[in-house]
């Protein structure tokens, strides 16, 4: 018999949506393969949440959901918490502030948590702390892989180097699919302003780009990882410098046409680089502090080959010291960001199937 | 309190002697981090073993494990299922065959198993498929994740990409650290006999170095990728050409100077393919058969470029389509391939000290 894992689910965006589809089409099969039967117990919006203990119909979630009004996430956790038996997972899929005493709760009522919501990860540091030691004390997992280069392997990559006794010398890369994207279109002699019309168009940039160009997602990333690498420290000890200084007042739709009063400046400094074999990348790095700014590195080097909205993240440690141990490839996007979720849901599911 | 998890440990080579090290020196680290205390009841040689219910001292294991003669791997587990209580964890470092049936009498007893040996992996599929099938139904964790690429992460993300429901395309990359060391040498212009001695003192080949050069090692990997994305195929399906033809008669010793005989010849095509660009490389392919051979590559695309013992992995998916996930870095040496088995026993250990 599958042993029945119950999630409850906050956030119905863009990865909440995918990951929910992506779970249905694969809960047979998981039946089978991993002896747990992943049930969707509850799914919450912003103001709309649908909650069946037995399981929601998954066919019909996005309707149900409408007919859910009046109840927020953090109603729709209470509810589950008094109403849920056995092994159950709280899924983060909003990017909201303040989850930590949510996150505490839902660990104290033995609810393992996920999250793709960098906020709770990269805040002041008190509050990192007092999720990781719930967890300890209550033993339950809190999962976080997609927080940083979406699906791909990076902090599951720097949690053994740290837990199998590794020293981690540095971490650098090109954290942001977001901010490469504009710097390969850049290689390409593309305009500044249609390129980041484009991104925001595919989907690759936050609703409001500038939030991007700040350097601010780059700099929660690294601070994400330095944590886990062992660095206790605040965000405000992350030097980030923006892609390009932008004005950050006035509508998100403004700023695009204000933009092209960057254009050419940007394309010049592109070309000197191209001309003494460089190329500007957004570059995050990890060592005895926490950088991320724009540099200016070798055309035909890792980071500076990097196309598209692809990601790379380097580990030099003690034991991969000649070499590093690198990562890359698509960083964002909600497939695989899902994908990168469902793989912590799988993490949690594993543990309970292989261990019962 | 933690939970104590015991490890019963096959193989005290290099490997087997790191990971002993390794974990010795995180023990305490992790009672805390974990709530597991990671304990070494058993480690056996080929003819000797040492066992103590309530943990070997690890400060004298090598002493005592010359005191156990007259003991073999086999004859230590069965004192260890005996004797043993609780989670525990059957570390498979040897090379031998004909694991299965103790693979599937320890997960019986309740073992988890974790394999850096590929043997069990890459052997006749049904042998495969039991140690699968008795793992589902006793719910217990067969890891082996060092079996290709030592401790990059491959086979647990090849694993994610499956288990979410992602369709795997194609796998491609250089797999040998071994094969690719030669290669990325000879590039360099340095002799093929020369270059195999030296890989030898390095430690970077199997004892006899034409086990590397018959692209056997690959195919095993190969093999066991195919296998973990869903192909249930047989040893012989692997089309394996070797690195280069070579006398398979003899004493190791002798074969090195007879390697000189091919110098000649193996460094006129490697002048050829530079000439137009190209590079020759040990490439392994997974997309609807299974291939591996040398083959011309592009000198500035991402195998090409890789030096010395390195290994990439690239996996296309149809989530990864645009840009494949790649994961590369040093493939081989008994420091990363120990932690790539430590971090096999704290996925384990995860499970137990997280969801009790």
């Amino acid at each position: 018999m599958p042993i029945r894992v119950s999630l409850v689910q906050l956030g119905k965006g863009a990865v909440g949506s995918a990951l929910v589809d992506q779970v249905a089409a694969r809960r047979a099969a998981l039946r089978d393969r991993l002896g747990v039967d992943l049930v969707y117990a509850g799914i919450a919006g912003r103001k709309t949440a649908t909650f069946s203990p037995s399981g929601l119909d998954l066919a019909r979630w996005r309707v149900a959901l409408g007919d859910g009004a009046g109840m927020d996430g953090r109603l729709l956790f209470k509810e589950a918490a008094r109403a849920l038996r056995g092994p159950s997972i709280l899924v983060d899929a909003t990017a909201e502030e303040d989850m930590t005493s949510l996150y505490c709760e839902a660990i104290e009522a033995g609810f393992h948590v996920v999250s793709c919501n960098k906020k709770p990860l990269s805040g002041p540091l008190r509050d990192y702390q007092q999720v990781k030691e719930t967890c300890r004390r209550q033993r339950r997992f809190w999962l976080y892989e997609v927080t940083v280069g979406a699906g791909l392997p990076v902090i599951g990559t720097l949690r053994d180097l740290v837990d199998s006794g590794d020293r981690v010398e540095a971490i650098e890369g090109c954290f942001s699919g977001t901010l490469n994207f504009l710097c390969a279109s850049l290689d390409r002699g593309d305009r500044f302003s249609e390129t980041v019309a484009r991104a925001r168009d595919l989907g690759y940039t936050e609703p409001d780009p500038r939030e991007d160009l700040s350097g601010t997602d780059v700099a929660r990333k690294t601070l994400i990882l330095a944590r886990e690498a062992g660095h206790s420290i605040e965000p405000g000890e992350v030097e980030v410098s923006p892609f390009w200084r932008v004005d950050l007042a006035g509508e998100p739709a403004g700023f695009v046409t204000a933009a092209a009063a960057h254009d050419g400046e940007i394309a010049g400094r592109w070309r000197e680089a191209e001309a003494r074999g460089l190329r500007w990348r957004y570059v995050a790095r990890v060592n005895g502090g926490c950088q991320a700014a724009l540099r200016e590195v070798p055309a035909d080097g890792p980071f500076g080959r990097l196309v598209g909205p692809e990601n790379i993240f380097t580990f030099r440690t003690a034991r991969y010291d000649s070499h590093p141990l690198t990562v890359s490839g698509p960083g964002a996007g909600p497939a695989v960001t899902a994908a990168g979720v469902f793989a912590d849901i799988l993490r949690v599911g594993r543990a309970i199937g292989r261990t019962s």
